[in-house]
């Protein structure tokens, strides 16, 4: 079979995509090449496409041209009113008989806020399925070289929302200092001083390795290495805005390991 | 554009695959309709695809028919031996000059000692990218669903591999009791009994939900679910076997929010 045959015949395998019904998908990060085939599908046959912000240009040109693009991003200081307003959108889109791909940045199920739109979908007897996305943690440990497990390292990997700081909405910081594991931060920028002062308070070591990634994946990523006492301002002396991930654990200490000497030549 | 040019100038959009380089790829946990594009993009263009047990035959039908298929599962009883072997192979094929494709089940960072091979290829100053893959656990939940984070519920998420038990190989799982976080445990089917045991003088409730999961996204899954005290007796009646993905906290008992009424027409 050639290849434009194989990759044809795969996108024809995903399962019909029902008028009435929504596919709650994950993007990936923002490059399209990270886009799963049944995601790709969804682009393909969506009547219409409702988008976060964090959904690139690019990954949307993949929609069909019968498909309307809907952005369905987050209104500032109006978090849970925008949030109930994107799944009541989701559930009349969906009564109109609409194919409706709820497309989100990285997984919907892991900090994607899918799981409350789901339950949404469920209470109203909306069909739906969920397309998981490459989730922008596990991406950007990747792209910047830093294997998320290592034999001998670690067997464990904490996922971690650092949006509620290390104030009463946030996690036991000092509990999960204490596993001894690597920590992935997401949506953590705002709060990455206090929680890397909270994880030193826990017990973490202040020379423990953090890495900070923006762009993931991207021509325009960029990667600060630090020390956990140092993050935080090294972050913000290069600059680095939100969104990014921040990775603290001696995994990130693995990368020099992963990238060959600067003296090879890439090619060949 | 016609869906099929979109996907053609999406695969196309890859960096190329030079000749002499590894791609360490993961091919997601079994159904084709979860690989990325750019996986996709490696099967298209390899002459060989090293691949383990877990990649399915769906997925290595999508190989071009210039590629050699070489199966490179651990053998019983020799893990390190033939782990050794591996990463000299894909040094050996690079060598000759092929288009390597080194494809994994799940993600080759996540518990796929794609960390190992990264480093020997570093090394050996063989040029190499690695493309993530959707991981087992993560599409694992999805499918049974089980949002993996819900706020209100969690605010983190731990990864962990059970291969080592209770055992001095094994985590610190009082330490990731006391951090009141769901845990998602992989090659755990051996071990069951005794990392629930060693989870609960951890602290954690004998009636905190637990699902185990096998076969996730593909006709064959099946799952179970129970409770911390009984997850073990309870898999060994249900006849799970091995490679399934263990999940335990209050996440899990979110299922039935996210499931439609069972008097509801899936479709319409």
């Amino acid at each position: 079979m050639s290849a434009d045959a194989a990759l044809a015949a795969l996108i024809a395998s995903v399962p019909d995509f029902v008028p009435g019904s929504v596919w709650l998908a994950g993007a990936g990060p923002g490059d399209p090449r990270f886009l799963t085939a049944e995601a790709i599908a969804g682009l393909v046959r969506a009547d219409v496409v409702v988008h976060d912000a964090l959904v690139s240009d690019g990954v949307l040109a993949l929609a069909g041209p019968q498909a309307v693009l809907e952005f369905a991003g987050k209104r500032g200081g109006k978090p849970s009113a925008a949030q109930d307003d994107i799944s009541a959108r989701l559930v009349v889109l969906a009564r109109e008989g609409k194919r409706v791909l709820r497309l989100k940045g990285g997984d919907p199920f892991v900090f994607g806020r899918g799981g409350e739109e789901a339950v949404v979908l469920a209470r109203e007897a909306i069909p739906y399925r969920v397309l998981p996305g490459l989730t922008a943690g596990l991406v950007a440990l990747s792209s910047a070289s830093i294997p998320a497990t290592m034999r001998g390292t670690n067997q464990a990997l904490v996922l971690a929302n650092g949006h509620g700081g290390a104030g009463p909405d946030g996690l036991d910081w000092a509990a999960l200092a204490a596993t001894g594991q690597p920590i992935v931060l997401y949506m953590a920028m705002a709060t990455l001083r206090e929680i890397a002062g909270a994880l030193q308070a826990g017990g973490l070591a202040p020379t423990t390795p953090a890495a900070v990634i923006a762009s993931a994946g991207t021509p325009q990523e960029r990667a600060v290495f630090s020390t956990l006492a140092n993050v935080s301002r090294d972050t913000t002396l290069a600059g680095i805005l939100p969104p990014a991930i921040v990775v603290i654990g001696h995994i990130v200490s693995l990368r020099g390991r992963l990238l060959p000497p600067l003296d090879v030549e890439p090619s060949r």
